[in-house]
């Protein structure tokens, strides 16, 4: 049944849980409680190992971060911002949206009970908003360009341009096809489609609808946006898309419940150390100063590396330079909360771009129809990223409300209670991926992921494993996260069927 | 702010409201408690007039009628049909979606605190299925399909073939569109995408991700199918669309809560008469058997013409030739209770198109990611649904349910206690939207739904208006009953500014 065109969506259900019963009597230590720390956790629990999670945050999910009414905004340098949000209303300030393939994820909120509701990542009613200010709706944009295509591939066809490419046979079928593809008039031409609007909308009564006019090929293409309608198709951005009802913590406080031991929270690591028969982990209580110590047979860290790099290891040299190599890639976000003034526009979820360093405005998929919500102005990442967080909160807060009122004129006033959130700046984070090019100790590769250092720390250490998104292929993605907890906790039950019982028990 | 490309979109809330107290001492008597009749009574209690609403079945909605466990389906010169679903899964027999310019039906559910979710109308997991059987995802065809079209294009360009068709600023800007618009690589060519698909999944490790193979245009135009990929751009099925969250009767049910004097159910009307000085109408309550007289100053008809024209009427035969001449169309539905073998397959919601007389296979967007939930089978309309409806209903569902499995092998036995709705058979109803062209009393007019019996029911006779989907340019959607509903009342209300005071009160 893997026939073209059917198969190619990624199955990580393929994924064979540890045996059962296989880790009986083997202390593992998990630093950090995000997605790759709490499924490493879960995992080595329910296959029989004894685990100790710990975690620096007050809470679980690392960048799985939402944020409530009195929330505190935290980040190096920069004075604290406490959230202010009326009833109900939230910001997921890391991830927001997981596709239908992120099977991983889909499958633990199935199994803890989170309810999920649809995440509306288009919408034909959102804008794309051209240098100059001007604003296309999707529809319009989506499919006057597509009659525009349409019609001139129709042109060339006809002209017999394409003879030598198309058999005649594919002509025959092409040719009618085109016509439903660009809603084109009898002759090929492109007169405007219904598609992209109503002219004269239909009512009851004798005034009949007419589609709108059709917008100038010149006028779309001048909108520097017009590549952003292709946003949808991406793989990682096609419907159905999902977030968890109430927030996307939702999801790591449901791995949480489902611990035997619940991540230790507060708890600051200071030190890392091994040797060949064992792990010992030292960590501050940061509401006491208590420090304690831990040991244990294994260790799974799926610290983010420029946290690690400031943290006392007996690492190998080479591991110590490769960790503090990465370097991690910067991304912003910019909430408010306003009325929900775009519905009024018909826009009910999706996303406008408008360019410039906020990129986007990105409307909410919660609380759809109820009177007020959260509303991103800026969702960005790269060098306009690292730029735009070098400037004073207050006037990231500013602009992104100034994009907003561009786009939505006289609603930027609407947007309240500003909040920004710099991942580059945020404790126990310092970014929120790795840009895998930008330092490598081992040697540069352009372009791709797959550099020698993200090879080296797949490896383990002795008995120390990496797990986190970070040294997946899709680190921005939560199941990035699973799949190298997974991997590495594999490896690591693999491993414990041939180290001749726990280390820890047998100096005892 | 009008300008190209923003504006066409419908907005309901441009309707105004009756004039507060325009009504006061005048009774109308309302026929039908479908959107229209609701939407009429509403409007005019709103507008301080007595309102008597009488509906014939037990129910209101009319044909927005959600079927749950234990509900009976009877239909003319059938076996009746009694659902059995599980709990909290239900059938929407008539309209299920609601798309976000639908303002009047969505302003409604808001005014009275119906909860809405998001009906997901596209998915790009979802297929489309070749007469020979073969499938292809959503996702591949539409963007293996484009970056089909863009390397044509692309290499007509290159040829010089459009240059009389395009300035040298177009092309210069069209062609970086085109690569990005069809995933092309550097040299215009199409090898394949990742929008549609993965060939090697992402992972953690060093296992790459690449893009699915591309299919050959020829595989893609063989499909007869391949044209329902715009289905998602039509502009009543873009995104994003709603439900109400428990069955599309839930807004019908907030109308009726909001009546002072809700819809007398059980209420079959058998005589209509009006003279210069008002209405009466009679009716029999079917469960007593019992005969009653209402007699009113104004009467607002939304009875489908069908049913219409068997009722005792001192209608004009002018009047009583154009109600007995309007043909109903047909539609069927057939739906299935199951395990949701579908979401297995990573569709949530959305449908995959399979042509022959059953159209489609329509996945529900209620209880996402649940155990069970409810597949529609068939939703077709037109001539192919006139002759299906022959069948006998056993072998409707069965077909229904063949070809469900012919798309997903081995999942026809997961559908169980399968119900078909041929509209045609419905009582009060005998169909679900008129076909004008079919049998006009005022002349034949092809092809459009302008004809001279429609534009002659628009206007009252006497005291007597007529209001439904059916004289709205959308028969199909509920927002067609609301307009054409505000309409006449609109004109009713207008028309009491100068009749002197009730007639009923005069005649006392």
């Amino acid at each position: 049944m893997q026939a073209l065109g059917v198969a190619g969506i990624a199955h990580a259900q393929d994924w064979e849980p540890l045996p059962s019963g296989i880790g009986r009597g083997r202390h593992v230590v998990v630093l950090g409680a995000g997605i790759a720390g709490l499924t490493s956790a879960y995992e080595l629990e329910q296959a029989g190992f004894l685990v100790t999670l710990l975690e620096a945050r007050d809470r679980v999910g690392g960048r799985a971060w939402t944020v409530r009414d009195g929330d505190r905004i935290e980040m190096n340098g920069e004075e604290t911002q406490t959230a202010r949000f009326s009833d109900g209303i939230y910001f997921n300030a890391g991830p927001a949206r997981i596709p239908s393939f992120h099977q991983g994820l889909l499958g633990y909120a199935k199994k803890f009970g989170v309810p999920m509701e649809v995440e509306v990542n288009s919408s034909r009613s959102a804008y794309i908003m051209g240098d100059d200010g001007s604003k296309i709706r999707m529809r319009t944009a989506i499919n006057d360009m597509r009659g525009r295509i349409a019609e001139l591939l129709a042109k060339a066809i006809n002209q017999g341009s394409l003879d030598r490419d198309l058999t005649a046979v594919d002509r025959e079928r092409l040719m009618p096809f085109l016509k439903a593809y660009g809603d084109l008039d009898a002759t090929g031409g492109f007169k405007g489609t219904e598609r992209s609007g109503f002219g004269t909308a239909p009512g009851a009564g004798v005034t009949f609808a007419s589609p709108s006019t059709a917008m100038p090929l010149d006028q779309l293409l001048a909108n520097q946006r017009l590549p952003m309608t292709l946003f949808e198709d991406n793989l990682y951005m096609q419907a159905t898309m999902f977030e968890p009802v109430g927030g996307m913590d939702r999801i790591h406080a449901g791995f949480d419940r489902h611990l035997r031991r619940p991540a230790l929270l507060g708890a600051e690591v200071t030190q890392i150390r091994q040797s060949p028969s064992g792990v010992s982990v030292v960590y501050r209580d940061r509401s006491s100063g208590v420090v304690s110590t831990i040991a244990a047979d294994y260790l799974v860290c799926t610290i983010p590396f420029p946290v690690l790099a400031k943290i006392d290891t007996n690492f190998s040299p080479r591991l110590k330079r490769t960790v503090a190599a990465v370097q991690y890639d910067y991304s912003n976000k910019v909430a408010f909360e306003s009325p929900r003034f775009w519905e009024r526009e018909q826009i009910y979820g999706g996303i406008s771009f408008v360019g410039g360093p906020t990129a986007l405005i990105w409307y909410p998929s919660a609380g759809l129809h109820s009177e007020r919500g959260m509303i991103l102005g800026c969702y960005s990442s790269g060098p306009a990223a690292a730029e735009f967080q070098k400037r004073p909160i207050a006037e990231q807060i500013a602009f992104s409300r100034g994009v907003i009122d561009r786009l939505h004129p006289g609603h930027g006033a609407d947007c309240v209670n500003g909040l920004a959130v710099n991942w580059h700046k945020i404790p126990f984070s310092l970014g929120p991926w790795p840009d895998w090019n930008a330092g490598s100790a081992n040697g540069r590769q352009e372009g791709h992921i797959d550099t020698a250092d993200f090879r080296f720390l797949q490896e383990p250490e002795g008995r120390i494993y990496f797990a986190s998104a970070a040294l997946s292929q899709t680190p921005g993605w939560q199941e990035g996260g699973i799949q190298s907890a997974r991997r590495q906790v594999s490896a690591l039950a693999r491993r414990t069927a041939t180290d001749g019982g726990a280390v820890s028990r047998r100096a005892a």
